[in-house]
């Protein structure tokens, strides 16, 4: 690789995007969404004029729901659903659902920007949200030990967010709160390894960075939740006509869905299952993360070692002017989306399920390459 | 055409799908969306992986809300919003955002299954919705003269449906409600035909049916009605955030705006805009009333006939065998979608935007041989 002097993208160079918001999706989903935009197969139609009332429509939503039962063991007693509205409306709906009794505490765990969004919502519903644990303090650069955070007996439930985008940091397992509900925001690494769903009460993520394209939410909910919903809450904001209905209480995103259903044919049949996927975001992560570790301080990560995600790999260089070259000259390499979330600055490199190795392997390439041409610059 | 005995569809026939629920789109829409997953011309990204934050995005936001703007001379004071969630969604945002002062009554209109539902959602805010006008007891066979319904001059708003699609009502002008903000579901009309903004104080209207896929509701609202919104909202459920972010207070559902941007270009480059549409329109559905109106009762329409609605057009056989028939026959040719809605039977033929003249002159033609061949069993 050498680094290019011009301004322009050469457009028979490779190009990866690294952005946070929105991921890739794998060669073979997008050649299939496009042939599903003319015709689904043997249907005569097109996958975006699908009525939701139809036998083609029902059989999307249950080979997708089939699909996500096989990939993640999902057991009988949960209940999967396919929603609108992103993880945000999931911050409101989750203590409008379950948030019965307001004399209760609800338990949050705040390792960075998303989770501390999602408690602006719940503190709509009532003031008394219980932080169980901060790293604002600390500037979000690790999530805690179990010794450091305690779960209140008596609460309604404990939301946290498995994998912090914005900072890079991702817990390795689960949250440990026993007989109390747990419910996990899992848009930045659901189906990036196996989990054991039997830990969560319910868990939410939405499409556009591991499993599809934006418009659809995934929602697993444990079917015991769905006794205690108050009856005065909208009724699309409500799980439980959602349940009923088997995700058509309105007419659902279906082209969204049909993305995810082809997500997951290509998780079972061409990477072959989580366990896969999650050796192959292990060796993804590796690369990234050795060129940071073996940079001599010319390339400083943002987590504390035991904390970094898999996911989304954030660090930074000398100077922000530094950074802007280096997003800039990795741009013209067909690198993008490089910038870190605009709360925080810096770099930030995603990978996604659909990042191929190769595309680390070139991230990796031009960090070495870049570090070799400006390592005078690094004070 | 000759009437078929085989039990399939030939697949070298066309295919017309006449759905209530979810609308055709033109093939050269098809055609734009199949590339643009591949590659929005000139960008090197697929539609499916945009980054919210990019410049792209901004784009395909502000060429869709400008041709907006275009088709049905928008004025400035008026914001134009792209959310998920359905008409279902705003159903309930509407009461929460504009039912600020709770002593205030707020009117209904109840014309038929979907302005029903709407109220339902108004009633969780609080008991006291005030029905301007029910056109149950008559079985929803027609919508009211201005002179049969009375807005209450304190009244926060007036909502109504201005197409029910279920019974196949249209109401041809806008309510007349003075100073009192008028409020509109126009999921099934939207961009039919050219209207003035200027009487309505908030439109809404899903995309599936004449302008897109499902997955994006599209909202147009009076900038004096974010001024009395209550703080104590979910921000999600909150139109300020939306207006402020103009569409990206969280990742917009982009694929699905830019299957509306295309279907902007289609009706400003290939149509030539609404007044074109709307002739369209009128002549489709005369094409299908003729044919009811010169059956001498084998087909018996559902709507009074000045309240038709030139979108769906709903009509009864002699008996529910004989909609058996005709809704079987009519599939061996092509004609798909035919059922009525589950809650009223019969038939239906829905001739939303994209349903070309072709199809409803098709449609007429086959229910002239059919009435020909069956006209024995109208009894």
């Amino acid at each position: 690789m050498t680094l290019p002097n011009s301004n322009s993208i050469a457009t028979s160079l490779p190009l990866y995007n690294f952005s946070g918001g929105v991921g890739l999706l794998p060669p073979t989903v997008i050649s299939e969404a496009q042939q599903a935009i003319l015709e689904v197969p043997g249907t005569r139609i097109s996958a975006l004029v699908i009525n939701h009332r139809s036998q083609l429509c029902r059989d999307i939503l249950d080979e997708t729901e089939k699909n996500l039962r096989t990939l993640l063991t999902i057991p009988d007693n949960y209940h999967i659903l396919f929603l609108q509205g992103g993880a945000s409306l999931q911050f409101s709906m989750i203590p409008m659902n379950l948030w019965v009794n307001k004399n209760q505490p609800v338990d949050y765990l705040v390792s960075g920007y998303w989770s501390s969004k999602a408690i602006k919502e719940a503190e709509i519903e009532k003031k008394n949200v219980n932080i169980i644990w901060n790293g604002k303090a600390q500037k979000f650069v690790r999530v805690p030990r179990p010794d450091e955070y305690q779960i209140d007996p008596d609460a309604a439930y404990v939301h946290y967010y498995s994998n912090e985008t914005v900072e890079g940091l991702q817990f390795e397992n689960p949250l440990e709160t026993g007989d109390i509900p747990l419910v996990c925001d899992m848009s930045s690494d659901f189906l990036a390894k196996p989990i054991d769903i039997s830990k969560y009460a319910l868990i939410y993520a939405h499409a556009q960075k591991n499993i599809g394209a934006a418009g659809v939410t995934v929602v697993i909910i444990r079917d015991d939740l769905l006794e205690c919903i108050p009856d005065n809450i909208p009724t699309i904001l409500d799980y439980r006509p959602h349940v009923e209905m088997k995700s058509i209480y309105n007419t659902p995103p279906i082209f969204a869905i049909y993305v995810v259903l082809l997500v997951t044919r290509w998780l079972l049949n061409d990477i072959g299952g989580l366990t896969n996927m999650a050796q192959q975001s292990q060796h993804k992560a590796a690369l990234l993360y050795k060129a940071i570790d073996e940079s001599q301080g010319f390339y400083r990560g943002h987590a504390q070692v035991d904390s970094r995600s898999l996911i989304n790999v954030v660090f930074n260089l000398a100077t922000p002017n530094l950074e802007r070259q280096f997003i800039e000259t990795a741009e013209r390499l067909g690198i993008i989306g490089l910038e870190g979330h605009r709360s925080l600055g810096g770099i930030r490199a995603s990978l996604y399920n659909s990042m191929p190795v190769e595309g680390a392997l070139y991230l990796q390439n031009f960090m070495l390459e870049f570090q070799q041409q400006f390592k005078g610059q690094q004070q």
